[in-house]
């Protein structure tokens, strides 16, 4: 299949562009290079030494004699480079990454809630409307987030995107539908995940593009079969305040003798998908698509789950790091259940990899090997979700 | 109260500044002239001959002594123009009308669409953004439509915004929940509206702004009492395809002698308000705003339901236009009936004006003393809602 990866120089665009490569599909990479660009910003860097992309692609030919051709323009702002490369390139598949993903980046200040909403709605429906421009019958498989559902069920399965539902009419007879999950996103970032769900139900209504939307949990892992096959290929690792994920900033914390920053209580429960399986299952969802005039099929793209705490300690028993419980930044209940529903990937074909695997020693080695490049200040998170509230960074020092 | 109108040049925007100013709140009015310049753009103009802004607001003042400031930028892309009037102003509401309010001028093409998404949520998401960066209490008050909803649910009258459903848990209990109600919009610019609706939860939750959403029906009727006091106050009135809405477009089609277009078999009912009761209902709303940190208030604001073939019978009994069935352009149901619920308005004190109340009169009167401005060639509706299928424009020359 010819599939176009919108975002694929990204934490997961790229294994993804490799991985898709590497079993046979023809890939192209569009990024507006936007995530290096925060990086400028924030005056961080990734963990791990990741090569300019020219030096990338270069390399992947270098070892399969594949090329990924590579179009350097932004999905939200530059819609005729995207209707021109759609209807030249043909995809059969577009993966859709170019969304800013970072919850807490999109709290920091008013400007960065505006960038985001602007970035990911307007990239989301240019995409959309291309699409339809073009005359195509394109899949479109975008990254959506568990965050789209909330947290804290009262102790029901969260189902995969659609909520089957009881209305009593005015009559007293009782209607029963299957309606989208109740939003109740935790961040402006979550929140346009929750609206690309509308903007998705309306084009696979009315023009009968077919979606698929992946709603993923938080990923840990770095590195993939084909980005550990050269230095010049490895992926990037966030470690820091804003980009940086739990788990991931545990083991990095560990490496570098940091306390581990959990907080609030650690009471959050989180669902948990480990990079490896996020390129499997974004290859699933490809290979299998939706027929064309159904509605958008939704997947919860997660493997396990687990209380913020139990990592911490599971973290520290293996390391010996110290816990440091620390402010919680984010305007959420303290504590929550969390039960997913993920059976769709799993008919698809997914063997999840679990914590219990192992590959906790892949991030250890990765963090320990690059523990020179980090910058400690940057660990902290910054961001407030509200005016007067705020996290225990003083307390860090 | 300080009221600041955003999109106060518009069909509601306009005699809203003019009836909230005569009731005695000091209002301010922000506009891009993005209406007017729609005008340009469609080759149309408004049936009535509406004065610039500068004349508008001097004959205001010249009938009343009361000025009202104006400030021309665009409430989207401007923030900083937007943040800095909100800190000196220091409003207690904002009415929010800065939207693209027509749905086929939405679906006319990809540039059509990624207009009204990218002006109407980020003038939103600039207006939410700049009260938290303020640091303000604005009471927000947005014209959502009844769009939201969609149409045909079965029997069962509309709710106020949310819904009370009735869920299964995996262990047999049954979790009762209130929850938005689930949307269904019927073109782009629906769709904004229920994507704005996550805004305005988001922000309630998280920042406890205070917002009412307002779902309106279908405006007809022209002139309020303040409107009417001068002709240079005179309102817009659109007849076109586009902007043009279904019971004012046949009284202008009867005065013109071209047949009533009904879309479809005219099947389709709709709700409908006055715009006289639509600037009473904003008042009424402002000066009872939700309390701080409660969630959005949703009133539906309509007064009656009818199908639009009955409206056309109606126009043409009195009239004796005749009436054209012709295809429908809209991706939507032939037929469907209506109940809406619009309890929270009438306990505030709306006494409705209906369509039995010689008010038909007044739209006529207008119809036929601006005849002469009206392009014919303006009237049939273009707008194409999906490839392939298309409205019978041919059929009527």
């Amino acid at each position: 299949m010819r599939v176009l990866i919108l975002g694929g120089d990204g934490f997961c665009g790229w294994p993804t562009a490799l991985h898709l490569s590497a079993v046979g599909h023809e890939v192209a990479i569009v990024d507006n290079l936007s995530r290096r660009n925060i990086d400028n910003e924030l005056e961080v860097t990734s963990l791990t030494p990741i090569a300019p992309m020219s030096t990338r692609l270069a390399a992947w030919e270098a070892h399969t004699g594949v090329a990924i051709p590579f179009h350097r323009f932004d999905v939200a702002t530059q819609y005729h480079r995207l209707l021109g490369l759609l209807s030249e390139f043909h995809p059969d598949a577009v993966v859709h990454f170019a969304e800013q993903r970072s919850a807490p980046y999109s709290m920091k200040s008013s400007a960065h809630k505006r960038y985001t909403v602007a970035n990911n709605l307007n990239a989301t429906n240019s995409l959309l409307a291309a699409i339809v421009e073009a005359g195509l019958d394109v899949h479109v498989v975008h990254l959506g987030t568990m965050g789209v559902y909330g947290y804290g069920t009262a102790g029901m399965k969260i189902p995969e995107g659609y909520l089957r539902v009881k209305v009593e009419t005015d009559d007293g007879d009782v209607v029963e539908q299957e309606i989208l999950y109740p939003p109740n996103p935790g961040s402006i970032y979550h929140l346009t995940k929750t609206q690309d769900q509308l903007l998705f139900a309306y084009y696979a209504k009315n023009d009968e593009i077919r979606v698929t939307d992946l709603h993923q949990g938080i990923v840990w892992g770095t590195q993939t079969p084909e980005t550990s096959l050269d230095e010049r290929l490895v992926n990037r690792f966030d470690y820091d305040g804003d980009y940086g994920t739990v788990l991931n900033r545990f083991l990095m914390q560990a490496a570098v003798g940091h306390p581990l920053t959990v907080h609030g209580t650690g009471g959050q429960t989180r669902a948990f998908i480990h990079i490896r399986d996020t390129v499997r299952c974004i290859q699933l969802a490809i290979e299998s698509p939706p027929a064309r005039g159904e509605r958008v099929r939704i997947l919860n793209q997660m493997t396990e789950t687990h209380r913020v705490q139990d990592l911490a300690k599971l973290v520290s028993s293996l390391t010996g790091a110290e816990i440091a419980y620390v402010d919680n930044p984010r305007n959420e209940a303290a504590e929550n259940e969390l039960f997913v529903e993920n059976r769709q990937l799993l008919d698809l074909g997914l063997e999840p990899i679990t914590l219990a695997e192992g590959l906790l020693a892949e991030v250890s080695d990765i963090a320990q090997r690059y523990r020179d490049r980090c910058d400690l200040e940057k660990i902290p998170a910054r961001s407030l979700w509200r005016a007067g509230t705020g996290p225990g960074v003083a307390a860090l020092g």
